[in-house]
């Protein structure tokens, strides 16, 4: 037999348990973001493979899944190259097909446009446990608008979603992509020396002050550019909260202090934790080691933290770039993604349950009933569906008790028995 | 710029108007399957290339896009075949895939299973108008239920469906593979002549009997095979209700008629459109012409018929051999599948206005508001979303009145203006 019953390699089967949770967690996610006014699009699963290799995408562009051309347009005669096979990619992430999507429809979509997109986005990553090659993405973006409003926004409705799905006492880190910028020169770093310094502080909650100076030695930047750095990390150590950091950020920096990041991250953080404008239990709270991978990012960046897990939950920032190279000029973009599988899996972890299903009945069926006992079962099955109820109507089976079991395990909580009229 | 704005040929950007319309029509659709007893999963989008190209999938097999392996496994050199250089498909339906899901996963499953699936599928296809090659697909199936039991379900969960999406007065028409190949081996046609005889038959509505009888001359059937079966498609005209038109046939082929097939499709009928049982304002309409494409079908096999499209707007049958495929064992299973395209098509063209929606409330910010003034814009905004409204916060732009008329006409009718106090 030559089908196979397994998934391909890293995607999955999702079974009806997991199945219905998704689905109430993408209405209850859409359902708050749309109180705000994001409005939903959809976007194709296809796009021109050129566009997906942009060099905005960072490691990402290295596992896209790629399309082999069709028809007349395919000639494997001769030495082929993959680019001259090739016509289009599965995306891997939804913030490309969101900048083309604006660039293409922009006389049509209204301005700032708020954006609400949930979908599947695939990458050719080394499967592992919690690591799938598809996972869903629940992304909301602002275009258009080039100041904090947008951030405020995001971080606002980002964690009233979450609060709505029984999250509390999370935290949404921030920190500013030239703050880091900031910081680096005023340390004396080089410009071309950025990426790697970014990479290596990437990893401060993992190998500490002393590993990152380590690595920083290693990789052969200055001895002073380092301790003048690590001291600016060492001053923060401990400060969580934005004001409070920013003043000694400033303090420290003097005239090299980035003046527009600091007074952006403040006015976010004052009025998204004001107590009659948060909507949810959560601090925001001031990470200077906070990079975020992608290359785009130009303003601030955040994450979402939620205790049980030491990973991200979520994040995104400000990408005033990107969509410019679609739409052909400058458009501000500033975007917040809700980390679905990784929430879906510590919904299930908490053994998290629906509210408010209605009742759940099954109606099972003797094999000898007549046509028209048959049909009172169906009559009272629609009555029964009528009142709000879930049905189903099926055989009895001959090991009763099992199957009644089984009902049971599914939360059928009400089993009718239709028997032969003797 | 390399970059391209529209999306991949034949494919869509969904905007807010229509995206809003088709999360409306999916969650009645899921609501009411449910209600059904019907149970969600999710498939991957890709499946082994084998898989797909098992020939059950008939000319669809030809539509696949083909992904190209990826890193070592890729091998360009020399001479290659298009056999060697791929290893996925994106798939073009969802009932090869739910074939496979339940086959792998059989012992986790309740049975009958009951499965609702709503997702896109891709197929190749020459681009048309109303034709994409990126296309959702709403498809229930119950498998492990042999009896006409499994039909009643399907075709009274679907017609709800419809119903709760306003669609009154249409047809679900009925035929069977058993009474179509009786039709024909009654008439003397030789049984590798069926898939020829019933293309031809598929075309009656348009070229009429006479249309038919000069293409099956031209195709070479014996002249006596095509005025006996012909005979019997005469006798049926007109002949919509079910029951009537089972007894001519009866009638007419004597020991020829399938017996099981009549028995299945006049119970299915008096069952479905019993008063009591419907919940929905339709016929159930024999059509002896009714043959659907796909191989695979092996019972009963119905169609949507709603007026204003003389296309169908869905369909599905009983198709007891697909699943053993990949179980390995005899799996009896029956699926019905609402075009959801069409349904969108024809609730754009209806102007469909979605039900219920909440108030929609626009607060403009003057640009010289200070800090404590936006923070008081913030939280009337989270005290009016507390209320159940949808509130969007921006900027004040410079033409006042145009700002304005976007948002009437994007149903916000309620604007908020905050200016400074001066």
């Amino acid at each position: 037999m030559a089908l196979k019953k397994k998934p391909v390699n890293g995607m999955r089967d999702i079974l009806p348990e997991e199945a219905y949770l998704r689905d109430y967690v993408t209405n209850v996610i859409k359902e708050t973001y749309r109180s705000f006014g994001f409005t939903p699009i959809e976007t194709p699963l296809l796009e021109e493979i050129g566009n997906l290799s942009n060099d905005q995408g960072g490691e990402n562009e290295k596992l896209i899944f790629k399309v082999l051309k069709r028809g007349e347009k395919l000639d494997l005669s001769g030495d082929v190259r993959e680019e001259d096979i090739v016509d289009y990619g599965i995306r891997y992430d939804l913030t490309v097909p969101l900048s083309r999507f604006f660039a293409n429809n922009e006389n049509d979509l209204k301005k700032p446009f708020k954006a609400l997109q949930i979908g599947p986005v695939f990458r050719a990553d080394r499967p592992q446990k919690g690591r799938y090659r598809e996972f869903t993405q629940c992304d909301i973006d602002i275009i258009g608008e080039p100041s904090y409003l947008a951030e405020c926004e995001l971080i606002t409705a980002t964690s009233k979603a979450l609060s709505a799905l029984s999250f509390k006492g999370f935290k949404i880190i921030i920190n500013d992509r030239r703050l880091l910028t900031g910081m680096a020169k005023y340390a004396g770093f080089p410009d071309d020396g950025l990426s790697k310094l970014f990479i290596i502080l990437d990893k401060l909650d993992k190998i500490g002050l002393s590993g990152v100076r380590d690595e920083l030695i290693e990789s052969g930047f200055s001895k002073d550019s380092i301790e003048k750095y690590l001291s600016l990390f060492e001053a923060l150590s401990g400060k969580e909260d934005v004001k409070e950091a920013l003043l000694i950020l400033e303090e420290k920096m003097g005239d090299s202090f980035p003046k527009d990041a600091g007074d952006d991250l403040s006015r976010i953080s004052k009025i998204v934790q004001s107590e009659d404008v948060k909507e949810a239990d959560f601090r925001l709270v001031f990470d200077p080691t906070l990079v975020r991978g992608m290359g785009y990012y130009t303003g601030p960046v955040f994450e979402i933290r939620i205790e049980e897990l030491s990973i991200s939950c979520g994040g995104g920032g400000r990408y005033d770039n990107m969509v410019g190279l679609f739409s052909g000029h400058p458009t501000p973009a500033c975007g917040f993604s809700i980390g679905f599988e990784r929430i879906i899996l510590l919904l299930k972890e908490r053994g998290f349950k629906i509210p408010g299903e209605g009742k759940k009945i099954a109606i099972l069926l003797d094999k000898g009933l007549s046509e028209d006992e048959l049909m009172e079962a169906y009559k009272e099955a629609a009555k029964l569906r009528k009142e709000g109820n879930t049905v189903i109507v099926e055989r009895l089976q001959k090991n009763k008790k099992f199957q009644k079991e089984i009902l049971t395990n599914e939360g059928y909580s009400e089993v009718i028995e239709k028997w032969q009229n003797r």
